[in-house]
């Protein structure tokens, strides 16, 4: 089963809703899914009201305000190789706010001063249930679903310090597609395909078999510091093939489309636009 | 004026609230409150209704769910230098998620795995207006106020790696004081007294008037790469002082009491919990 997050015309309210090919039915409120998604989930599956086509919503991430978008740095071999980084012994971790959360096919403005946005194909997973000083087994079974996610890069800004904080969290940059739930998935170890693409060409061609830290570890590993929440995201990191480090570097311009596409998963198409897109509603 | 977060009692809503002394008079619920931070505040200047003892209340983060607060790193020299970093040239950004707040006398549980939790006094900055490309000057401008804030960290955490957020987002680690509006505290750069005691022993006796980028700068930097948005937090950074590159090393243990007491914004006081407070209910 497929899970969006979507607004009604007129209507501030995010909710989730199923997703069954070119229309939707809705379930509740994004913030009430997440205080019972094991619940929600198995009403979603018994729904039988009234499909919306999906010209008819706008779709939105699928977690709340408050969700922790926790990222996976270098949990590729050839990714942390390709930036001359070392293979590190723990997760490399950092933070998105959900105020850079997006959708597909929302166009994604160039920030000031930067070269470009790059690109970052990945899945992300979603936890479903409180977690706190789990075990990586119990952690791994706390995850509800996974997506396609683009962690959109504004290299000038995550390389002024030490820390890439400011050039991870650019409007809009972190587009989500709609949650697969995890009986339709299986393990991410078993390997699924992710492929980026620019304007049609393959740049990123890795597979989750390659990650360093499974999911359930990198859960385990976060919940002796904090007790993660449902709707809380990982997101699993990126496999090689980014753009900064190309001879001559390649970052996606305005009028640029790219795409992530995973097995089971599905195709996440991002526009990017000029500066000028940047002040426009979501 | 000073505003607070508040709950009433059987109610899940976080309002704001004007603080005079022992009693509150509520505003409006926190995320009405942040679309309007001007109106609002003028509106609890006039307010003549019902004050509530303060013993009727909770107290909660001001802050909608929604919010980014963005902290800075290494912002006083001798702080930079007892950690033996470089003054950087930039400043070092890194995040906390609102799921991380929490507010005084609200019990901090120190996390699995570590030796304890470490103090990291300082000021804080609430964002009133939207920020997109804006100068130093007009950033400035759009502070609607401060409070105390003490960044406590997880110093392990912190350390697994090269980024920090991990050890910057324990439960609960990050209590913030009442929002002090800015014209009853003029500019940072003026000086603030910043003091921390453990025990009542002063660990940390610093002046904002040291710190190396200001407030309006880290705005205006961070809005080329994203919108701020109203609500948002400026986590000023910590003077020199901390525990964990004192010989021995001082970290705060359960049973302690942390208070942070700055110029005109007040003294927040945290007592410090065992893991087995993680659990509880805020």
């Amino acid at each position: 089963m497929k899970l969006a997050g979507v607004r009604l015309p007129g209507d501030d309210i995010v909710h989730l809703a199923r997703l069954d090919g070119d229309t939707v039915q809705i379930v509740t409120d994004v913030t009430r899914f997440w205080t019972d998604a094991r619940g929600w989930t198995a009403r979603a599956a018994e729904l039988t009201g009234e499909a919306l086509p999906v010209g008819q919503v706008t779709f939105a991430p699928p977690v709340p305000p408050s969700a922790r978008v926790i990222c996976v740095g270098l949990n590729y071999r050839a990714h942390a190789a390709e930036g001359s980084f070392e293979v590190p012994e723990y997760p490399t971790l950092f933070g998105r706010w959900t105020a850079s959360l997006s959708v597909g096919d929302v166009p994604v403005p160039v920030p000031t001063g930067e070269a470009g946005l790059d690109w970052e194909g990945e899945v992300a997973a979603y936890v479903a249930e409180p977690l706190s000083d789990a075990d990586p087994a119990a952690a791994q079974t706390a995850v509800l679903g996974y997506s396609t996610f683009n962690d959109l890069t504004a290299r000038r800004a995550q390389k002024l310090t030490s820390q890439w904080t400011l050039g991870k969290n650019a409007d809009r940059s972190g587009p989500m597609g709609p949650i697969v739930t995890a009986d339709e998935v299986g393990d991410l170890r078993d390997g699924l395909r992710v492929r980026t693409r620019v304007n049609g060409t393959v740049v990123q061609d890795g597979n989750t078999r390659d990650m360093i830290f499974g999911v359930g570890d990198v859960l385990a590993l976060v919940s002796r510091t904090f007790t993660l929440n449902p709707g809380d995201v990982i997101a699993t990191g990126t496999p090689a093939g980014v753009g900064y480090v190309r001879t001559p570097p390649w970052l996606l311009q305005p009028g640029d489309v790219v795409e992530v596409e995973i097995d089971r998963l599905g195709t996440l198409r991002t526009p990017i636009a000029g500066r000028d897109r940047q002040a426009d509603p979501r």
